[in-house]
C-alpha cells in the first residue's frame, strides 16, 4: 500500500508536528509514503516516517536530485514542475492532506477527480454545491487521518 | 495575447451559452482561445472564437487528435491525461472559468499558485481563509469576465 | 493539417536555410507549422512558415512565454522541460528532421514508436538492423522533405 | 545510488537473461533499480534485483498500478504514457540499456542530452557523427555492465 501526504513546503509548526505524526503511523501500518520530496508537510512526514523504519518516495517538481529531503529514500526526479502534483495523487491509494495553499488544492481537485479517497487535517474546505457527491474526509488527528486513509485504501484499519 | 477559457466537458445549457459569449468576446479583442480541446464549456468556448473569427487552440489529454472539438484549430496532443490541465494555465495570459468540476477547480489551483489571473463566472468558490491574499475575480456577464480577464492579462480592456 | 520540424535549437547557416525553406514549404501547402519554439532550426523553420504568410505553434520547454522565437503566432507553455518533445511529435501528422543533435534523436524515436511518418534531411542515420520495419525517410532538399511529409501525413503531395 | 534498467518491454530470452543479471547486480551492489515497471527487460532486471534482495521502482506510463510487474517494490503511476521515460532518465544516476527497441532509443537520446552516463549491452548503435563527444559505454556482460555503470555514476566500483 503506498499513501501520499500533501501540503504546503513551507509550513507553521503546527502543521508540521501533524504532518510527523501521519508520516509515523503510514509507516507504523507498514505502508510505503509518497510526497512531493520537498521541505514543509513532505519533509515532516518523511521524517516521521523514517523514524517508524517505514520507505518513503519523493516525486520531484526539478530536475537535481538534491532538492529532495534528507529523509527521501527514493527519489524520482520528473522535471516537470507542478505537474509532479498529478504523479503524487496517481501514485497513492489514498492521501492525507495537511494544511495546504493552491499546490494541495490542486492536488486534492486532481483526487476528487479521479476518486483517489483523500483525507484532510486543517486542510481546504470546498464547496459543497460543486462537489457533487464526492468528499474530503475530515480528521482531527494524524492517527485518525491515516486510519482513514488506509481503510479507504482498501487495507485493514485498525492498530 | 492568449486567454484561457476552462469549464467541465459536460455542462448544462446556460454554462454553454455564457461559454459560447466568452469566446466569442475574446476573439472580438483579437485574442487567441486557449483550452482543452474538448466538449461542454470547451467546445462552446472554440464556437464563440471561431464565429468571431478567432483563432482557437485545444490542448488535448488523450492521444487522438479526433477527441478535439471540431471548433479547433490548433490542435496539441498532449498524451499526458489531466496533467494537461497545467499547460492550459501556463499557456494563458489570463482565464475565465465558466461553471466547472474538479478538474477547472485543478485548473483554477495551478493559476492561484503560479499568479496567472483568473476571473469566475459562477464556478468554485475558495476558501478565503486559505487563499492568502491570492483570488479569483468575480464576474457575471460574459463580457464583463472577458474584460477583466484581458485588462488582468495587461492588455488594453475596453470595448 | 499540421507538420513538425524539428532540430537543434543551434545549427549552422546551411542547417538554418534548409529549414527555413522547409518551414515556407509547409505554409505554402496551407498545413500549420509545428515546433519547439525555440531557435536555430525552430525558429528558422517558423520564419519561413510566417515568410508564406503561414501559422506557426511553438511548444516550449520552459515556463516563460518570453522564450518563444518571435515568429512563432500559438505559444504552448509546458513548463514539463524535454519531456515537451513528446508534445510536438504527438501534434504533428508527420514530422521533418533537419540535423539535429540528441534532443532531436529522442524525437526522432517517439515519432518511430508512435508511428509518425517522420522525413529526415541531414539528421541521424539509425541502425538498420534495430528499426524492425520503421524507418526515416530520406530527402535531399526542403521541398522534396514536405512533399513526402505531406503525403505520409495523409495530404494531396505535388505543387 | 540509483540505477536504470532501460530495454523493451518484450523481449527474447537472451535479453531476459541479461536483465535479470544486470538487475541481480545492481541489488549487490546496495543500488536502487529504477525502471519503467513493465515487462520485458524492465521485468526481468526487477527480478534479479529483488532475487538479491534489492528495492526496485517502475515509473508506469499507463494510469493503472496493476500494470507493474510482480517485482516492483515501488510503484509510480504517471498517467503520462510514454513521456514517462524521461522520468526513468532522470531518476538514475546512470542507466544501462539492454537491447531494446525505440522507446529504449529515446531514453538512450535523454540520457545523451542530460548528461546521465549509459552502458549497453547488445543496444542501439549511434551515428558516431552525430554525438560531438557523448557516447554510450560498451559492455559484453552484465557484470561489466553495471561496473561501468556504478562507476560513472559516481560509485566505488569493484566487486
Amino acid at each position: 500500500m503506498q499513501i501520499g501526504v500533501i501540503g504546503s513546503g513551507s509550513c507553521g509548526k503546527a502543521a508540521r508536528e501533524v504532518a510527523f505524526e501521519v508520516g509515523r503511523e503510514i509507516a507504523r501500518r507498514g505502508a510505503v509514503l509518497v510526497c512531493g520530496g520537498l521541505g514543509g508537510v513532505m519533509e515532516a512526514a518523511a521524517g516521521g516516517a523514517r523514524s517508524a523504519g517505514g520507505c518513503t518516495v519523493g516525486i520531484l517538481p526539478g530536475t537535481d536530485r538534491a532538492d529532495a529531503n534528507p529523509d527521501v529514500d527514493v527519489v524520482v526526479v520528473t522535471g516537470m514542475g507542478i505537474a509532479r502534483n498529478l504523479l503524487v495523487v496517481r501514485s497513492s491509494d489514498a492521501l492525507v492532506a495537511v494544511d495546504g495553499g493552491p499546490g494541495t488544492l490542486s492536488e486534492i481537485a486532481f483526487a476528487l477527480q479521479l476518486g483517489v479517497p483523500v483525507v484532510g487535517i486543517g486542510t481546504w474546505k470546498l464547496d459543497a454545491e460543486r462537489l457533487g457527491g464526492r468528499r474530503v474526509m475530515e480528521a482531527s488527528t494524524a492517527a485518525e487521518a491515516v486510519e482513514l486513509a488506509v481503510r479507504a485504501a482498501g487495507g485493514t484499519g485498525g492498530a
